[in-house]
């Protein structure tokens, strides 16, 4: 008899993540306690000996609820009876930049960053499943800011320090094809007891109402498979981002050419619109413009300036920059 | 005094409109008798004169509920008294093709070509709102098939029959960036009295669920102006599939090359994968594959005959399609 079916999908999903590894260097496993990492480390335990690759386990103290330091002890004694080795247990400090969320985020990342450096690990899997992915996607929705804002979560990305130094660490979120349901059923399977973050349950947070209201609602709507196709939105959009930004990169160039100010509204005026909003989005805010408050009414304004010139003086765009057109060449500069 | 916010805005919308358009060529509104469409056609009955251009209404009777026929006269009527010249009715036949929905659109659509036509009319008005460009992207959400289903509703599109009788049709939908709640304010201040169509409030359709219970649970849980941020998405997004569609047509061709068969798996190899992606759909849809069944995990499968190629066999995609990989060329054929 071969293993409960949720077990062996998580096994699957961490097989094939391996697989795409660099041989022989470790493999860590962010853990906070809950069914998506838990379930997360038990496949990892079981599947890197048998690819005879080194596993580890680390959990992140945030040092934000009662009892915090106690349940990473006990999360670092479940770790290591799985096989995970070294297990141990990082304590943080979380500041408050950027709202309670980003600053454990900052904290728990920076921290994983230094233990896969000092362990020098090829890659620090992360639990993410297709349900927190469908969740990113529609707190992305309420930025309406295009293609980017929907790509959610990649499902493997490189956090770098320092170029000079090569302290580059690889993440992997080998769970973004699998729902939260499978990775709780894995852990009931193996009898692992998963602890459940009550701030997961708190409706202050943005995201725990997406996910138990906004959520819920969209599939009585539009039927089950939701947080299926937002996962498949999500990760097509990312390509199409991907490809568009990369030609953006180019037409840039293109439309700087050898002069030393401004881009020719010619190169400019022959972009499709897709790549001349990302071109201007660019070169505005190289120019100074904060590209948080840069919104997209505000490019379509300097677009007009390409596209739909009848003489306009000037586009005012947020941190006091100014775009204009002068002999054929589009300016940006300060107020 | 001038008039109310509503009415100016939305005769702000149509005399943008009007300007996008040649001179001296009639206008026609497509008038239900809904709030949207009757504001429309009360805005174009006001604009269209102080352009000296003619304006002309349309209201189609699809014959579904009782006293259609009469509520049709009530609607020319109105139209005639809000100065639009011609106005009339035309009775349809609503098929069964595709689900009521659909079958009524297709019959409707065919009644404004040919009363279009019949007028030379240079454009026909249509009064969907932003509101119902937010329901249609959810709608879009569901499929989950990237940036063409996110894309919404065009702003203006063009129906041809037969290209060479030169019957292209163009339509314009000057409300999409106007909400629901202000076509209901204008009619108010104009003292117009909207039909409500019982269909609006029916729960069996899925567009009335996403109305009704969907867009609320999202306005709740990720604050107000959710449905401005999914229209921007879908204007945006639109852009994006444009750009992307046109580079593929341009990367097939590349790909296919002076050779009769198949698509050059180095060509497709230097393509990003958002570009490769359509360009493998278009090809396995020319090659017989049908649209509506070909979905992106199958796109997945061939992509990896050119990107993870070990050997594989070849990929069944539905239709009896088969993608199979020989001698650096992609190639397509029936099972």
């Amino acid at each position: 008899m071969g293993p409960d079916p949720a077990v062996a999908a998580v096994r699957l999903a961490v097989r094939r993540a391996l697989a795409g590894l660099p041989p022989g260097a470790m493999t860590l496993v962010a853990c906070s306690g809950g069914a998506d990492s838990l379930a997360l480390a038990a496949a990892l335990a079981f599947e890197a000996p048998r690819s005879r690759r080194p596993a580890g386990g680390v959990t992140v103290d945030h040092g934000l609820q009662d009892g915090s330091a106690e349940r990473a002890e006990r999360m670092v004694r479940t770790m290591a009876s799985l096989g995970l080795d070294p297990a141990g247990s990082v304590a943080v400090t979380v500041g408050t930049e950027g709202g309670p969320e980003n600053a454990a985020r900052v904290a728990r990342y920076e921290a994983l960053d230094q233990a896969a450096r000092r362990l020098r690990a090829g890659a620090v899997f992360l639990g993410h499943t297709r349900d927190d992915q469908a969740e990113t996607v529609l707190l992305g929705l309420a930025r309406g800011s295009g293609a980017r804002s929907l790509a959610g979560m990649p499902s493997s990305f490189v956090r770098s320090r320092d170029h000079y130094e090569q302290c580059e660490v690889r993440y992997e979120r080998p769970l973004l094809e699998l729902d939260r349901a499978t990775t709780r059923r894995a852990c009931e399977a193996l009898g692992l007891e998963p602890w459940d973050d009550p701030h997961n349950d708190d409706p202050s947070y943005t995201r725990v109402r997406v996910r138990q209201e906004a959520l819920p609602a969209l599939e009585r709507t539009l039927g089950p498979g939701v947080a299926e196709a937002l996962a498949r939105t999500a990760r097509l959009l990312r390509d199409d981002a991907d490809a568009l930004d990369d030609l953006a990169v180019e037409a840039l160039g293109r439309a700087r050419g050898p002069e030393e100010d401004g881009l020719s509204v010619d190169v400019l005026g022959g972009l499709n619109r897709a790549v001349r909003t990302r071109v201007l989005r660019t070169a505005a805010i190289e120019a100074g413009s904060p590209a948080g408050t840069l919104a997209a009414v505000h490019v379509d304004d300097v677009d007009r300036l390409v596209t739909g010139w009848r003489g306009q003086r000037h586009v005012d765009l947020p941190g006091g920059i100014r775009a204009f057109r002068r002999y054929g060449r589009l300016l940006f500069g300060r107020e």
